[in-house]
């Protein structure tokens, strides 16, 4: 249930009326707009009066029901977009960024190479796994802490942001200095380390899981916002279906049904949904024109010694050359960012 | 198997070359392009020795095994684009059409009126389904022959070609002032229709079963061109997946890898894809940006009280603001057409 | 909307109130069961008074609306199962009939040596493909006609009542001496095909699509029966999902779902869901414990030369084997029929 | 690659032979049958050369290549069914259980009640969920720590062994005195938490993801094999697919393939797999036909008002019903267990 409160209400009246509502046993989330303050209640509102508070908190403007499980991360709630800045960068609406790097990072050499070849192209973050979830115990796991380390390293020499995937709650420690931490596909629905990254205040990049509905990835961003970080981007990496010439199915109508439902920004992975290196470019180009805020590119200097995922991955001059396309369409579109 | 001819043989060494080859009990089939002849053999190659025929016959350049199962529609045979003549509307490589109409021809002033506006708008092709296959026996199943009637009214008044569904081989005779044959896609491995369209002339709009591979989606192609049709436009309109918020679930990664695959036009279905109006326009300008040779699109001058399909349909006002947009993108991409 | 008529009305009464509803533009279909009769209306009856008809016609002892689209399938209308009659074969609820035979007829020496071999092993009914829907055009395409000759042969041999598909309704004089008309999966939401056995008055085995719904399945047998014929077995075949180890994936609770919602006999295919040979026998024992009315099971004596499906069919002594474990199970379920 | 040892070698052949092979860089896993030890490397073993290692090694009696990439839970390693003790029930072939008990531990007169109810039905296991995985961060998360703790008591009320899940690895601890550690399906592929499991010595029951395939569900038991815990229960519990009727559509199929693939246990959980009460009975059957070693049935005594998952859980009644049926069921199968 969300309260709209009339303009140039102020703070101590909002504190009241939060607080009656608090006794109530409800918990509330406020959201601050430029021109109104939005209260939303958590927890089962079906017993109350909507008409009753609006008609006695002189305060509120309006109230509705809102009938969608997930409260905090839905527009209707916060009407304007999310804007997550790491560092300078920008990531929400109106801003197209580019996130780019190698699957694995595999030394240190490879990701200052890579990475000062990404941002010679025009990339914005840096990307590369350090833990990496394999489905089999006995493949490439990552270089664990001195992966990260080595991240450090390719940031301070390019000034690139950082994003590495976190696998579980007590690997928090070392993520101190990553800008984003990213929750891989398969730990969408790893409840524990959602609330964990909750409480953080680090941007997280989300990504939805293999098989997850829009909105469960909506309910598990949810479960972030509903510990107070809204430091959230979205990112659809493609959907298991039966067809098997792809990866995975690039489910596009995703971005706008996400934008349209929440107020966070929303990215696509063309290199996972696809892992095809012949369709990284197109899905880029579709993913700026339906109007995801970023894309999330493999790159490698030779994709075909890769320690993984070299089928999907460009080479660097490939990933120059769709650069320079992606800046074209970006003003077009008459975004910022690239 | 593929033979690849020489420049500049004659017609007779082709022929003579073709007989020895289906006096050994395989079928060919030819595709002549502007620089070489290409010779396909169709059947169980397997036990023919590739080598010995390229050395003992001159006029071919070089030979190679087409593993995949589709033969006349695979881009190694035919490496130059199929372009698709509809009166003068030219649909494949290097050109954006756009087809738009109501989803059941509900009356002759209907479609008339909408075949006008759609026309104003930009539209190069009229939809209209006259035959309608529906999953219940008690829904509207359309106006059938009188349907088709009323479309041709349509055309007469716009000049717009005409795109109408077929749903059985006996109804062919009632299509042939149609322009297009759209085989739906419950009927995609309707493999008698599909001969039988094979042995038409027409051009033919072959939409991807909901739950069909991108192989056997070729495979269905194949079947038509294989009885002499090439005139073939595949159609992506949604996939059925485990996602309920959408109606199925648009596979753009299937444009470009049909694109790569067949010398075939592909164009996308962003309505019957999501099933939700207000994702046509941005899954249309993805639809370009991914390379895509066009778009069907729903449209009607009163969407909430159409017979069928209305959530997912534009009315034409929103439709004139999408063919004002897309006309610009089609500029932008160097695309003909609209 | 269903009426469920008072004990020991007249067909005179009835008649009255039939020819009253339809003078309003309904369409019905009558049930007659042991102890009552039932009226069902279909079209859309939103606008009817339910209690003033109840209230109005003393006949009527209970009306109630039947929120499902399927209507004469509805278990709801026609409490009691329905068994379909096949030579002295009973399909439904309480026998278990086993249909056996090889995937493709390839001659008449074949399917009579199966057919005797099947017989003797306790099949009830002969199953052999004359009409073949292949992917490729340039696979095996049945030997059609001369099949169903070579299937008339085999049933006057051996007394078994034979199964066979039909792939398009201008096929239909084709199968006058057929006992049972398959309708393929593929060929499910066939409408016209399904309107055309609707006015036959054969059996019919349908399939279920690939990739339909419960519901759809439902709905496909409604275009059957509501052209009058009621001759209709379920069957159960497999679903398309993610999974690659099977061909399919069995979908077993459909099994209880349909013949909780529908009165018609359901079966299931157990080499079509798998299609490995060693999941045949778990998969049939499994069918009868949870319910099913039958299985469909390929067979031939030489699986690994088998024109078509060799992988999932068993050979004659493994099937010989199953059955005598499966008629154990059938007396242990208290079930006729094996 | 797998070697199996020829008879009656010593322990110190054995330790030779290993030693040698790991000095290559290898790791091994060692499973010790009653006739034969069958030794299996561990690792990218493609530059190996087998039959050299046969020819130089004379306690080798072959070896192969296993090309599936599970190795420790693979079939071919460990021809044996493995049997899984949890005190004095046995888990595996030739054997049948049911684990019942409600989805929520909800009260310690909640838990005890049913625990009584259902130990007096026959149920050889007792489950409950302490720690519950809810898609919305606002619905019941389970007792936690004081669920345990009433599960124990149920225990020593009973003597019925406990089963309950675990949602991450720094809750280990508290399942000390648990006797199952069950990992659910959204933690299929939490690979930390499966090595942290692996390195316990409890038996653990793996529920398959929703959306896994059995390979990766099988790669998921060998991180938890390669560990050193070979107690592992394997849980097929429904996928996610388009239909809607069901919850999820069980792959019964499952069963019998992963006990061809592996020699592991193999049970069904019936209720998440349907999600619907009148489904469960006619699940169990055929779990039990089609070579399941067990089933995990959700009971309450008021199922409307269990605080989860009501709509598929049987009351006591119905599940006392049940079990009188799945007794005889075990008997006619020569099944122990229940």
């Amino acid at each position: 249930m969300v309260f709209v409160l009339k303009q140039n209400v102020s703070p101590e009246q909002i504190n009241l009326f939060v607080e009656k509502i608090e006794a109530e046993g409800y918990s509330t989330f406020i959201s601050t707009g430029t021109e109104h303050t939005v209260v939303c209640l958590i927890g089962n509102t079906a017993k109350i009066d909507l008409d009753f508070i609006v008609q006695t908190n002189e305060i509120v403007e309006y109230g509705k029901r809102v009938t969608e499980p997930y409260k905090a991360v839905n527009r209707t709630v916060h009407p304007e977009d999310t804007l997550v800045k790491v560092g300078n960068i920008t990531l929400g609406e109106g801003f197209f960024q580019v996130i780019s790097g190698p699957c694995s990072v595999e030394s240190e050499e490879q990701i200052v190479q890579i990475a000062k070849a990404v941002k010679e192209s025009g990339a914005t973050l840096l990307r590369g796994g350090a833990f990496k979830p394999r489905t089999s115990p006995y493949a490439f796991q990552g270089l664990q802490e001195t992966g990260i380390k080595f991240l450090l390293t390719a940031k301070q020499e390019t000034g690139l942001p950082i994003v590495t995937e976190i696998m579980n709650q007590t690997q928090l420690p070392l993520f101190e200095d990553v800008d984003v931490i990213q929750i891989g596909a398969r730990n969408m629905q790893n409840f524990d380390l959602l609330k964990e990254v909750g409480r953080s205040k680090k941007p997280v990049l989300l990504k939805r899981g293999l098989c997850n509905t829009i909105e469960e990835f909506l309910m598990s961003a949810e479960y972030i916002m509903s510990e107070g970080n809204s430091q959230i981007i979205l990112c659809e990496r493609g959907i298991r279906t039966y067809e098997t010439m792809t990866r995975n199915t690039l489910d596009i109508s995703a971005v706008p049904l996400l934008k349209q439902k929440s107020h966070l920004p929303v990215i696509i992975d063309p290199s996972h949904a696809a892992g095809i290196r012949s369709l990284v470019a197109p899905l880029s180009k579709a993913a700026l024109a339906v109007g995801a805020d970023g894309v999330m590119i493999e790159t490698h200097y030779n994709p075909s010694k890769a320690l993984s995922d070299g089928a999907q991955t460009l080479d660097l001059e490939q990933f120059a050359s769709l650069m320079k396309d992606l800046k074209k369409r970006a003003a077009f579109e008459g975004k910022a960012g690239i």
